[in-house]
């Protein structure tokens, strides 16, 4: 059986990567095997990209952002990603294919088209079995993310800027978005506001509801 | 008056940088200003990419080596030739869109639709006004490449690969392959077997035949 892959995504603060690691815990203390990746990196190639996207202080051309993203995505889909999953590894991805979407289209303004094809050349395909989207107000997201010290390249964004990823993701949970993106798979958006044990359950009913089958020990035929 | 903007191209062993250089050198010596960048590079956050690409001993997808020359090309293009060709500034580029098309498209096999529109985002419209595209049979390149010491990702790849790309490079000396590519600009073959001295001539004949603005002082008006 091939694995599955699911995906945690959102603005700044939302909580994305807490959820995604108490998830694997629970995965975890289940006995259910799986891996975890996060987007820029994953890879060592995708580390060194990420060192250029987030920590250094060199003005970026946001369609090099995007690119470099993109040649991320593709290091980890093709020398990680798939052949996992086709060994019937499960994957939870923090960060995908949406976030390039709602911080380089719709943040930045790149051309909607040509940054949708080059996404086609790092997935080849893949689809992610389900995607959680984490909802937050962005004033909250912004004071969560202020509190972990230093800012990154986004985080340190114009409000703005903010405020349209934070519209362009509340769209991509929208059933005729996800008509029209087949390449982005099944979005459920999930309330992150609350306490984290709240939103970890929310994200545990989700799954159950939208993914059963990473629930189960991957590698095992039903 | 805008700066012209000439692209030199060819496989391994070709002698573009060294005609490159000692086009730069003849300008030099007529008064000529100009500016010289290399693909991938020209920009710091391009040499942390080169660097990745050619020196790495970390293996890399095709999909995310093609991305990454895209990264490096937008960052060029839209922080350093943009601004320069629009100050006056003429420019001479060591490799650019056509090599792309020719090691990643027909090199690599990758999707020359897909690839083309994450070309798009890097040239955001810029087209070269001369391409000089130097010809050598695939031997002889890779006889003199081989004489400059170690050998970088593309240079130590396959004979067939390279074959690949010659025959890719001869295709777009063909007008109606440049008519289908009109993002891709003017394309002139020149022969660089022989001395350097005599394919530093036919350099010079062609950018006189089908560029003559890059022999004129830069910002000045006819």
């Amino acid at each position: 059986m091939r694995g599955q892959l699911v995906v945690f995504e959102g603005g700044e603060g939302a909580g994305k990567s807490t959820q995604l690691q108490r998830l694997s815990a629970r995965l975890g203390a289940a006995g259910v095997e799986h891996a975890v990746y996060r987007e820029p990196g994953g890879t060592p190639v995708g580390d060194r990209i990420r060192d250029i996207l987030l920590h250094s202080d060199m003005p970026l051309a946001p369609a090099a952002e995007a690119t470099l993203f993109v040649a991320s995505r593709a290091q980890l889909v093709h020398t990680v990603v798939k052949p996992a999953l086709a060994a019937g590894q499960h994957i939870l991805l923090d960060r995908f294919l949406l976030s390039t979407y709602a911080y380089q289209i719709h943040g930045r303004g790149l051309p909607a088209r040509e940054l949708r094809a080059a996404n086609e050349l790092a997935t080849a395909g893949l689809v992610p079995d389900l995607t959680i989207l984490l909802r937050l107000p962005v004033t909250e997201g912004l004071e969560r993310a202020g509190k972990r010290g230093a800012a990154d390249r986004f985080e340190s964004a114009a409000r703005e800027f903010h405020d349209r990823v934070a519209a362009a993701f509340d769209q991509f949970a929208e059933p005729a978005w996800q008509q029209a993106h087949p390449e982005c798979g099944k979005i459920v958006a999930v309330d992150a506001s609350g306490s984290l044990d709240v939103v970890e359950q929310r994200v545990h009913d989700a799954i159950a509801a939208h993914c059963p089958a990473l629930l189960t020990r991957a590698g095992t035929r039903a």
